[in-house]
């Protein structure tokens, strides 16, 4: 087994997981028949304090399609500058639901709320489209958690404006540990909130997304478009119930590692830790005094059967999970010190 | 166990698929990393005789990522007038693919020839969209198969115009089977075909899509924005498998009992079977002259632990599967009788 | 002066246009200031008998701003098979609007009410698009006109479904004149209307769009979106007004034209005339017996300074208009028997 | 009269264009018949210095047709942060194109080309839309032009990544006038560019779109589909060559104009102008000191028959026009000083 840094998202599912799955009693789903999937959105919707809750094929899909339910065409939705949606989803917005995206500042996912509420447009002027949805991304991809703080004022001066505001919480259960709180604590500043299952949580496949039960009804219909109406979803669902289950408490063991990591980088001299943003189970860090590059930093430690990512927007990121132990990290930071003493 | 006819999509995966679930090798397919969807999409492509596969997460989503990347936005695309895409995807080529759709005859899934040729646009009027795609769809969810005449018309016309067709072939193996022809022979026909894995081959979840090389990369990031970018999809795939090596060639007996279904019905006097479009696993047919009307059958055969659909334009539809066998038709059918007697 | 039989789009202004754009007073639309505008508005609501107008850049404009300000993104509009909407213009509905099409049969125009009123879709099943609209053209580019019987029926049918009727009225005078009725009774058949003021009514730019005042308020703004807002458009009004107040009446002499042109064309043996949708300004002929071919007929008659389009779905058609006299008529059919002689 | 300060939309056509327009030739354009509209057309890609032109009928439309011909459904098209395009074209990039926005920093619409250029995005990350656009604004509506060097380093770059240009040149010959350069040089640092001939030109209505052959071809279809075929519109046309060729020239003095304005507001002691975008015709400023709220000053400047608009984003907005004089201005000023010491 190599030791896979790249992402959460490349955590196998556990024995309990496989279990469950072979022996998921499954129905088909798109006739609402599937008792698993039933189960999971139950529970699921209890765990965020929403009415309803509704699978889909995964986080990008959870996302997109509570776009397109919460909009209409030619709305415009506010995104954080750099959210999964805007920068990863393949310019989804626009295809899907013919909605236009403008991005407003944030810093470390923290939204600036005086420029966003400058933003809100106008319904009376004629040359405008309509502001349709706010987007909030917590814990966010930078590695950092977004105060309760900030999340409740987005969410006021929304409801203030009649704005549903939509969270992408692809990693919500990694934001709640760090924040202490209950994720439904945080859930509660947003009308909706995509889920994923897979990543930190461990089940191969599947997000959920909650929301009020009209908001799920146009949701479930959009998703048939989309292609995500799955049949023996159930399968899924199994590891789904476990992910939520069993291992959102354990997603502190990755945020320990994470920082664990951290110090240990740190004794290289030429590396540079982000602490700024060391919430979850990321550890952002560059490498300005080394002379090692990016392709003998990675080949170099492939050899070593472990693998990382290549440097996005100047920075390494490296992303501890249910895979990686402490020794793993003692592992990598050796490795890594052996390379860059000898490129000096 | 209830003996459910109202779909072939209601299969449960076999104990076999559930144990190839259970210990699937899995890894990060948005990395590339799993080995069994990468098993699966060689075996699928090798099946149906094209250079790639694409994993999906059902049939609609297979059909409308092929529309998504063979078309631009403003193509215009030719479907036969019942068919699938058209019928039953909620739309979705205007809104994924900003294509507009335009119908053609057929009868019982053949394209009239001269009518779909007339068609075809000129490109140099101003006025008309390009034609971006032809779909067919086989086996017909009419129930019947298009014979390998119609498809070789309709690909070699086409071809002659530069067009390419896409085959909704989410049953392709029950018209091959039908047709006593290998699947990879009616794919020859198409440039993309989409194949359900669910339905009668039984896996619980997914649809592979097959092409060229250069249609399935395009695919591939689509699939990504329409959300369909799975984690550890060899959990799916390892059914899948299962699916397209095993249970292919036992469609035959869904077809046999079929038929032995559509003899069985026409023992009651006031039921009219479709025999003209007897050749798959569905019977398609009227009650005529009885006085039962569609709820009191419906709740009549489920007090009876069997599940039928309602009336969709004017004809019952009983669809055998894997979980049917001549007993339950057997039974069925009895309990037909005296419903339909009772309220004679 | 050449004779131009190729469509009633290449009318020139008359002089009287002319004087009125010239002096036209003129404000900027976009803020509402446009006094001529303002008037023909209100003049062409109230001759059809709708709440609101909006004056648009040109009829297809008004045609696709009218489905955007009907339907929502995902909706299923239908058509007649043959409409200008479906058929020429460029495929607008899935790209500006995001609706599908799908096409009802009609003859000459006329719906199939049953087969429309199956295609409506039931709003519960997830499978299928919410039908949206219902689009009727009057009169009918076939050359024929729709009876107020087959109006009515289509509209009492889709009110009573509460589904919107959209009517491509480009020509609805004609319509008007050759059903001996006013336009606001053919209109009060439909929710809104486009009407050209061009074509056969002279004016060299521009459309009107009507209906409700809720729905004039959505189409304004769409029309901004589609950057059909204008500034001294009254310069165009100015015009329209006088399409409006004194060419509608006048229409009665392009029929009566074209009906001499259709008995004159039937004197050349080889000529048959489409005798049954000769309601309007357009005869549609074929040449069955002769062995004259597309470009000779169009080459030898541009010698003459004749202007004809070429053949479309293997028919010619003649379209009269205010520059057409019957001396012009007579001038063409001579230069056409010489033509085909030459060519026997 | 009224002295309308609000835009250079609401210029009056003058009496040159009115008899212009009165004799102008005209034909079909959608036939291309129309030698007006040629005319005008070469006369435009002339001037500017690209091998094709195309009438269309806004400033707007003209924006929106050259995205939708630039680019494919799912691109990202980068637009600078308070541009037109983004901020009052109601969104119709996502709804026209299905094209993602995302806003780049700007000062003075002046791009921060570092920032531009790392927002280019890699064409192998699965992730990503492809960068499809890159769109400027010169000169800029907040009343500052771009210079020379900003406009080529941009150009420049994005011909380095294999990224088209279009340039938002509403007020094109405003910035030529204000850069002492001629509009050709300007289009030089771009593949496309709007040009709108009413505004400061005087025209009553339409935009000349100009580019390659290539690009215009794609466009002419484009303005079809959109709604944009215009018939006679020779008419609009006849004005539009008098824009080009008469009225360029004397912008200066609406610069001038603008000028004179700002030293006169900035008598008024609580009056603050912002000189660092004084660069055409417009002046914008602020009222930090004074007690007199918006309303009350609209109304009061009203009964003196002089028009403006509202505070947006915090200030207000003057625009000298074909219709302003020095006299008009002086009128305006004493108006605004009586207002304001009576609101003290």
């Amino acid at each position: 087994m190599s030791i896979d840094l790249r992402s959460d998202t490349v955590t196998q599912p556990t024995e309990t997981m496989r279990r469950a799955m072979a022996h998921a009693e499954v129905g088909d789903d798109v006739y609402g028949d599937d008792p698993t999937i039933n189960r999971l959105e139950e529970l699921a919707s209890e765990m965020l304090g929403k009415e309803a809750a509704l699978f889909v094929p995964s986080g990008t899909f959870g996302n997109q399609v509570a776009i397109m339910s919460h909009t209409q065409r030619g709305d415009e939705i506010l995104i954080g500058e750099d959210c999964h949606i805007l920068m990863h989803e393949v310019g989804g917005p626009a295809v899907l639901s013919g909605v236009q995206t403008r991005w407003f500042p944030t810093y470390l996912g923290h939204a600036d709320i005086d420029k966003l509420e400058k933003m809100i447009r106008d319904k009376e002027d004629i040359h405008f489209p309509k502001t349709g949805l706010i987007c909030m991304e917590n814990a966010h991809s930078s590695g950092a958690v977004v105060s309760m703080e900030n999340m409740k004022s987005v969410y006021q001066m929304a409801v203030s404006k009649n704005i549903p505001v939509h969270l992408d919480g692809a990693r919500i259960f990694n934001a709640a540990v760090a924040l202490r709180v209950d994720a439904k604590e945080i859930a509660a500043y947003a009308d909706s909130i995509n889920v994923c299952l897979s990543k930190g949580l461990g089940a191969p496949v599947g997000s959920i997304l909650v929301g009020s039960n009209c908001f799920i009804n146009k949701a479930r219909k959009n998703r048939k478009l989309m292609g995500g109406g799955l049949r023996q979803a159930g399968i899924l669902a199994a590891a789904g119930i476990i992910a939520l289950t069993k291992m959102t408490e354990r997603l502190y063991e990755d945020h320990k590692n994470a920082k664990y990591l951290a110090d240990r980088l740190e004794e290289i001299k030429s590396c540079y830790v982000f602490r700024n943003r060391l919430d979850i189970n990321m550890v952002f860090f560059t490498l300005p005094e080394s002379t090692i590059n990016e392709s003998a930093l990675i080949e170099g430690l492939l050899r070593e059967n472990v693998k990382i990512n290549g440097i996005e927007d100047g920075e390494y990121r490296f992303v501890t999970n249910y895979g990686i132990s402490t020794e793993d990290i003692d592992k990598v930071v050796q490795a890594m010190k052996t390379l860059i003493s000898a490129h000096q």
